[in-house]
């Protein structure tokens, strides 16, 4: 028998990961109204990221509510077990050394304090997507916000169920008053010095 | 109104992410007895994967219990819905590029094909840590074996609950007739080509 085999042998600490990536970690957390725009500038951040040579995930409803969180349902309980979850994986994303950039609605500050105390302060970047409501319900892009003026959708946020937007967010973007492009650009001039290597 | 701001952005594939980390992404799933191992070697490997300048993913019980599993016990059906979830977040690991590395006994086949299937069999290769039980109880790193012999823990793997070895494993390794470092080095010469970038 060989002793030595179970002997403990150390975790990887994140700080060697992201030398070998030549990157720094980040959670780039967006909140915002259905058809704001959270998920267009996460994936086009995601683009711009890469193209940079920065190796980067996205999570957003398409890869979250399909998978991990797919036993999950949209009561109060559930949406906060949903955020739970969207953080401990993204805790998990940053600490290999990822740049993780979450689109969700998160619409209360409860929820988005939930994550941040998971993910950690120094590594939450919040970015509020302030587009007006009555952009995104005439994007409607989902047809999510006819369905809740019918009563089809109970507790719709903007609609019968409060956004609260955060008192303090790191960024404010309104995809309403400013291209693509320039959302994106905004976010890289304010992450950039943070996702730099030591 | 930006109209153009929520026409969609694709998704980044993964193959564009591998290129960028130089590699290609794998899942290695270990399953084998409490003390077989299965941590060890893992951490093992995520050094040895490291150095040759691979970025790497270990999860188990420390990251994962304590993290986006800690609101699940040890029932049948929590049981598998540890191990869903677990693959779900490998499942993203995988999907980003990076070498995804789980050690959890996962005990049951059906447990085992659960993961493979929710991660796609041609990203699995699994790993059976297949050292002796009495070699694990001899070893009895957190005492878990005297204490499910004194009856404290129910439905202990090898105990009071059966192990399911796998019947097609894409790997088997020994770590009471092996070192660690040969056990690093036959699963590196396994997976050799599988991580090589395409």
């Amino acid at each position: 028998m060989k002793q030595d085999n179970i002997y403990p042998v150390a975790t990887m600490p994140r700080r060697k990961r992201e030398e070998l990536l030549g990157q720094r970690a980040l959670m780039i957390w967006f909140t915002g109204l259905s058809g704001s725009g959270k998920s267009t500038v996460a994936l086009a951040l995601e683009r711009e990221l890469h193209e940079r040579g920065r190796i980067c995930r996205v999570l957003d409803g398409d890869n979250i509510r399909s998978g991990i969180n797919n036993n999950l349902g949209f009561s109060t309980e559930d949406r906060m077990e949903n955020i739970r979850r969207i953080a401990e994986v993204a805790k998990l994303f940053v600490d290999t050394g990822v740049i993780t950039v979450a689109a969700f609605i998160s619409p209360t500050c409860s929820m988005r304090e939930l994550a941040r105390d998971i993910i950690g302060a120094d590594d939450f970047f919040e970015v509020y997507v302030s587009t007006p409501i009555e952009v995104c319900e005439q994007r409607d892009v989902k047809g999510l916000y006819k369905k809740a003026r019918a009563g089809l959708i109970k507790e719709f946020t903007g609609v019968n169920s409060a956004f609260e937007p955060p008192r303090n967010p790191s960024l404010v973007i309104d995809t309403s008053s400013m291209s693509l492009d320039r959302c994106v650009e905004v976010i890289m001039q304010a992450i950039g010095e943070r996702i730099e290597k030591r």
